[in-house]
């Protein structure tokens, strides 16, 4: 539909989603920075799909069971920005739209959640808002199982670009949607044939529609630019049991000179082109003005939701106080006030048995009687059920049949899973946990950095951490992934020695509010190291002395997980030799380097020999060693130098020399 | 077809497939180890496939016109080292089966290219083979166009399980396979309809041919067990211009009590079990006995490509010296005479003129002087050729229509890029780069891991490397980014401070056998601060002296990239106050650190207080300021402590406070 029809036809439409291009264009110009294209090209879809079909009230952003809406072509940002000026919402005033992409605006170059109450979640890297989406109708379905469809009964729609649907994890959760025959998220995808290198067609020559066809979803072909086209799409995408995917023809920068070409994709700030596109679009009105009827019209919008968020309340209302605290706890992330309780016991029970369990068993045990008392957990696994230990019994599992069930197996889909679960965590009322190999946790990377970036406390569980996992060979295992993911911001990295310190790290990961965790878990067997049970969370510090020097304080080794049990026999070894050794287990960098200084003097004192053992990379180490109070000269480290190798895992710790005899045999050469 | 059918209609196929059956079997029980179900299922097609089909002489197996053999589920490992012990692979005797998986072997849990001349590319981490694959096919087509179908003409075989078809990246190489039309690329897949949790229809139902059909793939259904199928199938494959996809109905681990079962994937170890398939096999040898028959039919299979390959040497023989030194060249991957006295030039130019550049645009002027005399060099970008700078003029676009261009438009697919790029250089006589943004490779992370463990001279150009980005926000700043590829083994990572490291760091990354390069680039804008003319290339030393203390040395700053110039103003201001300060320049600390004691101390003495400055993560510095003979005491880091944000960049390095004042007062405070 070309401009003068639109006009012509729908005129209030039009005036409406001129509203949302010019604010656009005046932003980006502003800021002579931001991607004026898509807001340009889906204005008319997003006009009508907040206009006439989107649930929500810009008043009360946080109404659970609102629509959640997500852009996952999150360059066009200032398309939300927009809407949310328009529609009134309160955080994003005139003033924010007016400094776009400037220092301290909530209006930043991609939407932030953390920044804006509407955003539901951070896009920008392509493909993460639509692999999210499924995670947040996931959750939908979960709670409106659990709660029923009288307070659990909302859409996920989500506008996604060429970008988007190029990058693999596209796939991932577009074939994941379309197994669990996800029917309330509907997908509209920007099809304007342009990307930042030119037309889609020098890179791209997929055929979209078959493609989400073969994944089993309902799909449509429109006129983007057509309101009642649009309107009917929606209206049939509702209607289908299957998840819907609608490719909707637009024109990227409609209106402007730079129209269909792939300059229209970025930042639109030539003052005559704007111009020409305000004649074309025959909008008279001056820069971030907007005329007070289509302010009200598009504020009326805003307040559409209202009614239907009231009668929800009552309903709400209406349900018993059991039921409503366990939504709202759920809702809030607050973990059930019984798990302290569990978990000293579980703690208690395994110092007194002291088995010798690998973590990831120990991660189980853990799950065994957490999830029965966590009804808000939903586990899941990338195909490595059974080895990363994720499945516990009273789960059931989550498919197009079982929407009660809480296990997902999400198959050989690290990313897919990853995103997925950050869009669960954001959608609230549940806690999504995921497992797979430590070394894959490398195809999740892009989601793992989202869930850190936009606060998500999703929890990663990364078995087979080391070349403890033995013959499967150096692509299995993790050598630098520890220093990568410690290397990330507010991501809590945990690598337990024993079922104690697992036990603790899980505590810490289900009480997060903002952080996600990864915990490094063994494939192999280890020795039970806290034998003596504090009801005290050791873990919640970092790092603790566990066993203290005999006599004169000559060394201390430092160490975490599998290899907390050789600096123990390092230990045994050194004291033989009358050298003092203190053994500090560090089952988390990102807490100790939270503690104030006096707790960090008492763990690690200036003096002593320090070395720490750790089968990974020694990347980072040197913070613990030669910083912290160390002396380069004498610090040492035990570990990994290279990749590893493929052989029984006793063989590998014998070759790479990570031994008890190697760790004393440092600490002599340092004294 | 069953088995009673197939070793009826087919007895001498039967006990063809039979020895690698059995050998498997053998194999994985002696590891107790292993992955007997893949090998089981696609015994079949494999025998017609290296009996009819593949083009190779298992005696050469660098012949460079053979057809290349991936198997892209790894994990099947056994099959490839049964195939290569019966065919005559001189690599991999009966010994080296008998010690699968063990210290030393050859026969490593996955198939590792570095291990054994036959076997093309790592695999192991599903999806990577696949995609590899189109990196392989580009190659012949290049090399095809440059030197002519007698010289260059031989397919790419991919075996590939569903695990490789449900990972992303599958869709990304799926994708530009079908939209570059690499019809000499043939993917064969083991429909099993099985994966680790159980039948693949408990995560996915996804309609694979269909998928493939809507990328433009030619694709056929055929029982994989069926000797006759498979071979007409692989005919028709052949013949069609478009990539070939063949879904193959298989059971795996055929002929076993495990058929059909996720236990069939793994280990299957059972004497029982093992003795029973034997028996439904109609095998009455022991382990590891192949009869001297079959073992013969197997091996003149290993020789039927040897008349062919004779014929291609003399036909190459007939080749004018130059081209053929310029195919040994490229093959070899051995950069031109030329190249050094280029970069010198360039270098010289660049110290009298100092312009002001970003060094992703140093990076460009570098590859316009390249890439004229490197005719192997194929580059591109995942649709950020203008952000990346990675086109030269003289390129032209690889495409369907044009194989002799050396330019590929990626499309928004980091990992579906970095893969192809680990294939094309496994091919030979190209050698590849590619662009995005530093964040983004985290997109790409599982295929740089493999370029770096399958030494692979992949480069990839990696630009808008910190804050300096600016408006984008902190989706797009990378901050942990150079600390996740400096722990990576056998990796460089250059960040260059401006054109003169640029060009060195380029000349570093193009001279290298066996280690992938990452470049670092700058969005903003540069000076020059290589103004005097040095031959040698400095950047090859890791970090060297770039400006000298004035009178007593009290202090040394570390800088690397954009900050560089930041530690040099620093320098002026520490000067203005008579602290003599020497500002070192680490553009790659790997290198440095390969560098002898001698020279290391030379330019890090011990004594002077250290500042570092980076707009990066301090995760990994600590090594280079209170380790390597520094002082903790003494040491300070000015850079990033969490995620970036949204604003201009100018005023983002004030907000985060990476300015030469911070330095400055930084190093004050230590003195």
């Amino acid at each position: 539909m070309d401009i003068a029809t639109l006009r012509e036809t729908h005129p209030d439409h039009w005036q409406k989603a001129t509203a949302i291009r010019v604010l656009t264009l005046d932003a980006v110009a502003e800021a002579n920075s931001g991607h004026s294209g898509a807001p340009m090209g889906m204005a008319d879809i997003a006009t009508v799909l907040f206009g006439k079909h989107l649930k929500f009230d810009a008043a009360n952003p946080g109404w659970p069971d609102r629509d959640r809406f997500i852009l996952s072509n999150g360059h066009g940002s200032m398309l939300i920005y927009s809407l949310l000026y328009l529609l009134g919402d309160p955080q994003i005033t005139l003033d924010q739209v007016k400094n776009f992409r400037q220092l301290g605006a909530r209006t930043a170059g991609h939407p932030e959640n953390f920044l804006v109450d509407a955003i539901e979640t951070t896009t920008g890297p392509l493909g993460q808002g639509i692999a999210n989406s499924v995670g947040f109708a996931i959750a939908e379905e979960i709670q409106r199982a659990r709660f029923g469809k009288k307070i659990v009964d909302h859409h996920t729609y989500v506008f996604a670009g060429d970008g988007c649907l190029m990058e693999g994890v596209s796939q991932e959760a577009i074939a994941l949607a379309g197994h669990l025959q996800l029917g309330k998220l509907v997908v509209l995808f920007d099809d304007n044939g342009i990307t930042i290198d030119g037309r889609v067609d020098i890179a791209d020559s997929t055929d979209q529609q078959a493609r989400f066809k073969a994944s089993g979803w309902h799909v449509q072909e429109i006129d983007g630019h057509d309101p009642e086209a649009i309107d009917a799409a929606l209206t049939a995408a509702k209607a289908d049991p299957r998840p819907s995917m609608i490719a909707c023809r637009t024109h990227i920068a409609l209106g402007s000179s730079a129209q269909d070409t792939s300059k229209g994709h970025g930042a639109l700030t030539d003052p005559q082109l704007i111009a020409d596109a305000r004649e074309a679009y025959g909008w008279p009105h001056g820069p971030f003005d907007i005329p007070a009827d289509i302010k009200g019209q598009w504020e009326e919008m805003g307040r559409r939701g209202g009614a239907k968020r009231s009668e929800w309340q009552d309903r709400f209302n209406g349900l018993s106080a059991s039921r409503k605290g366990e939504f709202e706890r759920m809702l809030a992330g607050e973990a059930p006030k019984k798990l302290a309780g569990t978990i000293r016991a579980l703690k208690k029970q395994i110092s007194e048995s002291a088995p010798k369990l690998a973590t990831r068993k120990s991660s189980e045990m853990v799950l065994e009687v957490v999830n029965p008392i966590m009804p808000e957990t939903v586990g899941g696994s990338a195909d490595l059920t059974g080895s990363n230990n994720t499945l516990t019994k009273d789960l059931g599992t989550f498919s197009a049949e079982d929407r009660k069930g809480r296990y997902i197996y999400y198959g050989i889909r690290e990313h897919g899973m990853a995103s997925a679960m950050n869009g669960m965590a954001l959608h609230g009322g549940v806690r999504p946990y995921g497992g797979t190999f430590m070394c894959f946790a490398d195809y999740a990377r892009g989601a793992i950095r989202l869930s850190a970036l936009s606060q998500v406390p999703a929890v990663y569980v990364l078995t087979h951490d080391s070349i403890g996992l033995g013959e499967d060979g150096p692509t299995h295992q993790p050598v630098e992934h520890l220093a990568m993911l410690r290397a990330t911001p507010n991501l809590h990295v945990f690598r337990p020695a024993d079922t104690v310190e697992t036990a603790e790290a899980w505590e810490i990961a289900l009480t997060s509010a903002k952080t996600p965790s990864a915990l490094a878990l063994s494939r192999q067997n280890l020795p039970t190291v806290r034998t003596e049970h504090k009801q005290k969370n050791l873990t919640a510090q970092g790092a603790y002395v566990l066993a203290e020097a005999e006599g004169k304080r000559q060394a201390i080794i430092i160490a975490t997980g599998s290899e907390v049990s050789v600096a123990l026999a390092a230990r045994e070894l050194l004291h033989e030799l009358k050298i003092g050794t203190r053994v500090v287990s560090m089952p988390c960098q990102e807490l100790f380097a939270e503690q104030d200084e006096s707790y960090r003097r008492r763990i690690l004192p200036p003096g002593p020999v320090r070395v720490a053992v750790e089968a990974a990379s020694p990347f980072g180490w040197d913070r613990w060693l030669s910083g912290e109070r160390g002396n380069a000269k004498k610090a040492g480290f035990v570990g990994m130098e290279g990749f590893g190798a493929s052989a029984p895992a006793e063989e590998l710790f014998e070759k790479f020399g990570i031994t008890a005899e190697a760790v004393s045999a440092k600490v002599q050469s340092l004294l």
